[in-house]
């Protein structure tokens, strides 16, 4: 039977979790696939924690160099996160010809380029199923399931910390600040929630899943990002009375040499299938030419989930001789004829406050038309004695045509918006 | 660049739809996977159908040896449905070394075995996605995405003609008959609907899909099966004001060496993440031990949907050279000692008509606690002058002593069941 070595760089809760897997599964490997996955050397600087996993003292390495140069070694899971010393180390790895399995979205985003460039040199195979959406294996179904369709668009809720925020305030009426600290009290989230709750985590990995979708790189920095902090319990009520749920969305979409890529706050109808997505787990939803919608669902965190992505990538990369780079023919680099577009259309939900006089509709109404802005749904309700809220759903229109007609209404000494998020279809 | 021809047996609706996808995005294909697919020969009976869909003369055969010996086939797609000559063409092209792709559930569940080992001798492929869920890629995630996973159950709404029935009963308040004459006059159901109400359509899915989740073959004569053709308004809108959504379920478990397979209506939970799969769609929900729950949700069925999994499966044989049968290495014969488990365990959801007398619920009750089944809800109702209508939901509980109890109750003269549903979960 095939021996194929595995080393595992980093055993925090995700090199932990590979590493139980592929310790406690050894034998049902060779049953049911056919290959002994074999643990060769683990990269951790505390050796204790190492030892406490049940790590052998002499596969414990102390520097990068012990792990690629050990010949046993083929494959090379790199899951210690942060960018430098990961870009390093795998940059390293390849270059030795090793097979690398990262779960690292940001280090793909930035230099799947680079990073795929060395491993075709050598030979060797670049895997990162684990970035993205945890087990759920997106990337696979992109490349190997769906590869026949041209997709037009995708839409997922792909970071569990701020879906969870979303169900809870949904569920219990809490305010974001109320829920995000009880999430962080359950280690949903961390201490400091910037990446999750402003959108960078989703954005790095709607920028690998993107460029895999769409043929074409798309850079972390095209992707129009807006967190959620401002998002209220007064927005989701709002939104649950006409019909909507609201989710932390990330959003693709290609027609022809257009791409629109963006991350933010949106309601969705009820009965979208995303919008049943709650509690910590996530779902992409894709549209293709040929299949039609389909979506996949799971949990995208945690040491066994994100586990499961990485040793798939393993017995994938020590069963199949090709097809090495979890990439297309040419999404290396973007397109030159790419054009992303910024002023992307949605519908809107707005909420404003308004003077309770004569005449307010009327004028916020006359704003929208000369911005060409279609109303869809309006609702006025009491706030204060001299003040009501309105708030306006309107047809599909353009971001840009939005955020002028809202200035031009704040600029009025009559209304001011309140909350302005979109409305996802 | 890599040509590789392809061949297609039978030009109906899936057929069609697969010569429409190839013709059609022949440049894309060359574009993003690096491959130029070329449709070499079809064999169509039909000729004026081949000429209509623009297939030119030439190629057009009129026999399968013409299609087996012509050297530019690569592939050869069967989509022509049925057993025996489905059979007989896909075994004489195997055997020619030609890679095939089927949609054939029946085939497959019944003879994969005998095609695999043909396949093997001649080192050619055997693809089948389409057999199983349209378009959903549901095949190739058990094997290359979520295969480091020991997956203990699977639960699927895996037939889009009992879903369509079912969501047109749960919205609108239709009975069976009424529903199933709607999804004739739309084309949702067949003149003759007893392969999708009665279960075979999905047996013969789930006995594919288990046999890959479950790594032993799972014939399909091991499935339990019940139709859905005594599901009644009454009981949805029972289950409605329980909580619970009626769904036509295939469902499998595999614990230690016993495997469990079975198709039926059944209730779910309504937060369950299948409950909100309507109309026409499908999904399917895996359990593994490491990645926990994942549901893949998409068509079922379709020409543009099917044509799709034909389509991807073409692409990934024409650029894998290993991998080329889907299927584990172990699931070509069953396991000596699986054994399949008959008296299965499950909760119930069982309706009574009962006379209105004293002592009627007593009794019932006596018998189940005799059978060792306990009760976890229950609601009566009046239903006519002496008559009541008795609702009992079960914990979980065996088959077999449900309906013993059942049995018992029913010989006695003031009760009868009128219906007998079981609740997954």
């Amino acid at each position: 039977m095939k021996k194929v070595g595995v080393a595992i760089l980093g055993l925090g809760v995700v090199g932990g979790g590979t590493y139980r897997i592929l310790t406690e599964k050894r034998e049902f490997y060779r049953e049911t696939q056919g290959v002994d996955l074999v643990v060769e050397s683990v990269l951790e600087l505390d050796r204790e924690r190492a030892l406490a996993l049940g790590v052998p003292q002499e596969k414990i390495a102390s520097n990068i160099a012990e792990v690629v140069y050990n010949p046993d070694v083929n494959i090379v899971v790199e899951v210690i996160g942060g960018v430098e010393a990961a870009r390093e180390y795998v940059l390293t790895a390849l270059n030795a010809g090793k097979t690398v399995v990262t779960s690292n979205k940001e280090l793909i985003s930035k230099y799947s380029h680079e990073l795929e460039r060395a491993a075709r040199r050598q030979n060797a195979g670049l895997y990162y199923e684990a970035s993205c959406v945890g087990g759920v294996p997106v990337i696979r179904t992109l490349l190997d399931g769906v590869q026949s369709n041209c997709i037009t668009s995708m839409m997922g809720i792909i970071n569990g910390t701020t879906n969870y925020i979303l169900t809870r305030m949904a569920r219990e009426g809490l305010g974001y600040e109320e829920a995000l600290a009880e999430a962080q009290a359950l280690g949903f989230a961390e201490a400091d929630p910037t990446a999750d709750v402003e959108g960078y985590d989703s954005a790095y990995k709607l920028s690998i899943l993107a460029s895999l979708a769409f043929h074409t790189k798309v850079p972390v920095a095209k992707v129009f990002r807006e967190g959620m902090t401002n998002v209220s319990a007064e927005d989701i009520r709002d939104g649950e009375a006409l019909g909507y749920v609201l989710k932390m969305l990330a959003i693709g979409k290609r027609t022809g040499n257009h791409v629109e890529v963006r991350v933010h706050p949106a309601f969705l109808k009820k009965d979208h299938p995303l919008a049943s997505v709650n509690d910590s787990f996530n779902a992409v939803h894709l549209t293709g030419d040929s299949v039609g919608d389909i979506m996949l669902y799971g949990r995208g965190a945690g040491a066994l989930p994100t586990g499961s992505a990485i040793v798939s990538d393993i017995i994938y990369a020590a069963t199949h001789g090709e097809n090495k780079y979890s990439t297309f023919k040419n999404t290396a680099a973007a397109d030159k004829d790419i054009s992303f577009v910024s002023d992307f259309k949605s519908a809107y939900y707005l909420r404003f406050s308004v003077s309770d006089e004569t005449g307010v509709l009327s004028r916020i109404a006359s704003v929208f038309g000369k911005h060409n802005i279609s109303i869809f749904e309006i609702t006025q309700r009491a706030k204060q004695p001299g003040s009501m809220t309105l708030v306006i759903v309107t047809h599909e229109t353009h971001e840009l045509a939005v955020r002028s007609a809202v200035a031009k209404i704040n600029a009025m000494d009559f209304a001011r918006a309140e909350s302005i998020l979109r409305v996802a279809n």
